[in-house]
């Protein structure tokens, strides 16, 4: 991984058989095991999310050309690059539909036709489902023109409690994945250059790759009343005067697969955290020709499917195929088990990470596994927040950011005025983008690493994903 | 319901919150209820399929114009009611994409590239996901250009291993329909001129509406070798020789929803079967003026959170319009609570389907609940096949079947002869088309119902939605 990184994160999604390259140009084929991985990541999110009051609505995959248009600044961000249905079967049709790219447009004409009272408000939906951007360059979980993701519409009475959501809905996505994915995130504001098409604010999460490229892996946006006026979704407030509503919106997807695998992968491939790992524990007897061998490891892995996700190996390829099997699908514990192991009441457990090697017993098993999955989720999370830690640094002039832009990867804080044409020219010169003004500001200078006039915030900028 | 059924059917869509129309032609915005619903069904169906050995897949949306043509039949069938996707961005496209209306196609595309050997065989893989189809008249859930399915596409070593997993995958969901739906199906083949199309043949199940009209609830096809044929998918057999694989594909989807609707309504709205019901007890605290009351019930409803899926209603909307709300929402079970219960340490539960109030000690109430909620379902399923069988019967001769399938809607049992003429006749002179030649056969008479000549089989007809 250290000599070609791109090359390394394709093999690990093709080896891990995660997805696949479809016929379909920027389209992937996401595989059993990466379906199985979205599908945990899924479900995780969606109990987040239900916990906090939000209902999951299934909106239209299509938006008619003059819908997309009734948002002067979102139709500009999104129109070049969406996708053009104009005929149905043989009929050319009367006014072209596009795929969504995302569905604000779509919700705001649900929402105009069921908010009429403060009584309706707030109003909490989010749906899971496909959206499709025409990109030039694609690359599995990281940029494909169709995208699998969850993207949550909010209404709310007032300004302030859509601001509360915006920054809640960050939150959950910040705990989600320290708390699920063991990745640490830089919590901040989008810059209006870097901001969602239409939005007021946006808000992002940041993560560092391996290689010190930055991933936003999830962002909320507040979009205060624009896309109500624009929609004319109008509601009467408790002192029966007719006012706009104020909308959010909030959207995490398959990107994070990407996350995952350029956060924890290694050398032998993927290491996945336990709370999403498709398989949390992989069953590997060993020498199986001896008689009792197989049966009590399948009675194992019975017993323990009650409290993991867990398979069991049966195949006659050899215990070493399979040890590097299942290390490059980076299942978070091997359990092995032969004839002396079973004289003695007990079974090898090989940690994914450190490939740390314990012997349990098989009473409290249950309890050993527990106990090993939470560390290894522990140690996953130190070991990504230490090196973001060392990649992170300062730099405090134009030339500083230019010489380390080039040489040194990771997350570079520097001081910046609030101009755009310094954030345009650290991309010129540099190559870096600004992810994030982060919500924890410290103070490196007075001035911008740019033009040296007074600055206003310290920035997160990097090479980014 | 008895007066105008079709406006029966779209009132209690959108007075009971599932659905309503969009802004986009033929598209409909699911809603929270209608969603959680959808949930229940893809979460129960989704286990059942899991538990038989298949793993779900996430395939691209869009099926390039080449790659439909490449088996015969299946784009004859499909191209003309295709969406067509002819720009990306500004750019026109070289070949075009159809937004998939069926993914046989894709799922072979990909069948190439990772089946080699037998032991790639079986391959079990099901999607969930929307599709498009060209319709010109639409009816929510019975009949959207958008429509939400799952699709399963399997390939097997033999066509007799193939086979089975049709037959199988029928009786999966014959069987949820029963256990889970509470509506009664025949299991039965398609003839030739209603299968699907490039399909060897067509298992489907078939439910009776309240108004006497077939839903095909259900479908499972077996395709032999063709498409393996068309995609050149081969594999090495057990002797070491070349093969091609045999396939299947089976579907259901959010029609489903419909036939709900329409086998177990009434005049009073939805009635839902407990097993899929978003909301399975609805508490409505009774005088909650008086001190206690409100405490009592809360605490009642994160007792029985624990057990059921359960919803407390504290808005201060009277008793009476909460009565008629969950009932038009089809929520199985209402308990009722107020000062004069819970000084007898009691609780009211009334029944949707019959009204039957029940008064239930809050020692074991869970038990009370769950007893109640078997009763439902099975009222509901022996009430639907009372009808089912009452609105099923025979008819000897064309004048008869003329006569009474403008009269008595139903289930029509009349024998055929084979021939496609007799079947095109049949619909143009008695508006039937055939719903399945049935898997339990019976001999009505030696001869068909239209030609005269020697039948082959007896056949369900009917009007279908």
């Amino acid at each position: 991984m250290d000599e070609d990184f791109a090359k390394w994160y394709t093999d690990v999604v093709r080896k891990a058989e995660l997805a696949s390259y479809s016929g379909v140009r920027g389209c992937m084929v996401v595989r059993p095991y990466g379906t199985a991985l979205w599908e945990n990541i899924r479900n995780d999110l969606d109990a987040r999310f239900k916990a906090l009051g939000h209902e999951n609505v299934m909106m239209p995959m299509f938006i008619p050309e003059g819908l997309l248009q009734k948002e002067k600044d979102h139709v500009e961000g999104f129109a070049p690059e969406v996708a053009w249905v104009t005929h149905g079967g043989e009929e050319k049709l009367q006014e072209r539909l596009c795929v969504r790219p995302t569905s604000e447009t779509l919700f705001c004409d649900h929402y105009k036709d069921i908010i009429q009272s403060y009584k309706d408000l707030p109003k909490l939906y989010n749906q899971w489902c496909s959206v499709v951007r025409w990109e030039k360059t694609t690359r599995p979980f990281l940029r494909t023109m169709e995208f699998f993701w969850q993207e949550g519409h909010t209404m709310h009475e007032t300004a302030q409690q859509a601001i509360d959501e915006t920054e809640q809905m960050l939150n959950v996505y910040a705990d989600f994945c320290v708390e699920s994915l063991a990745i640490p995130v830089v919590k901040g504001k989008k810059t209006d250059k870097e901001k969602f098409a239409g939005a007021e604010s946006t808000y992002t999460i940041e993560a560092l790759m391996h290689d010190g490229k930055a991933l936003q892996s999830g962002t909320s946006h507040y979009f205060g009343d624009g896309f109500a006026r624009a929609f004319d979704i109008t509601f009467t407030d408790r002192n029966n005067t007719l006012q706009y509503p104020h909308q959010t919106s909030w959207g995490m997807s398959s990107r994070v697969i990407g996350a995952i695998i350029m956060t924890h992968g290694d050398n032998s491939g993927l290491v996945l955290p336990p709370a999403v790992a498709p398989v949390q524990v992989v069953i590997v007897p060993i020498a199986t020709h001896k008689p009792g061998v197989t049966e009590k490891a399948t009675e194992l892995c019975e017993r323990l499917a009650k409290s993991f996700r867990v398979k069991i190996d049966l195949t006659d390829n050899s215990a070493g195929w399979k040890f590097a099997e299942y290390e490059m699908k980076g299942v978070p514990l091997r359990l092995e088990i032969g004839p002396k192991d079973i004289e003695n009441n007990q079974c090898v457990l090989v940690r994914r990470d450190n490939r740390e090697k314990t012997f349990a017993s098989l009473d409290n098993l249950e309890e050993s596994i527990a106990a090993l999955l939470r560390h290894l989720h522990d140690a996953l999370y130190e070991k990504a927040l230490a090196r973001r830690e060392e990649m992170t640094y300062s730099v405090g002039s134009l030339d500083e950011m230019i010489e380390n832009a080039a040489n040194r990867p990771g997350f570079i804080k520097a001081m910046w005025c609030g101009e755009l044409a310094c954030e345009e020219k650290l991309k010129e010169v540099a190559g870096v983008t600004s992810r994030c003004i982060p919500f924890e500001q410290e103070k490196i200078s007075d001035v911008c690493v740019c033009c040296g006039k007074p600055a206003k915030n310290m920035l997160y900028w990097g090479k980014a994903y």
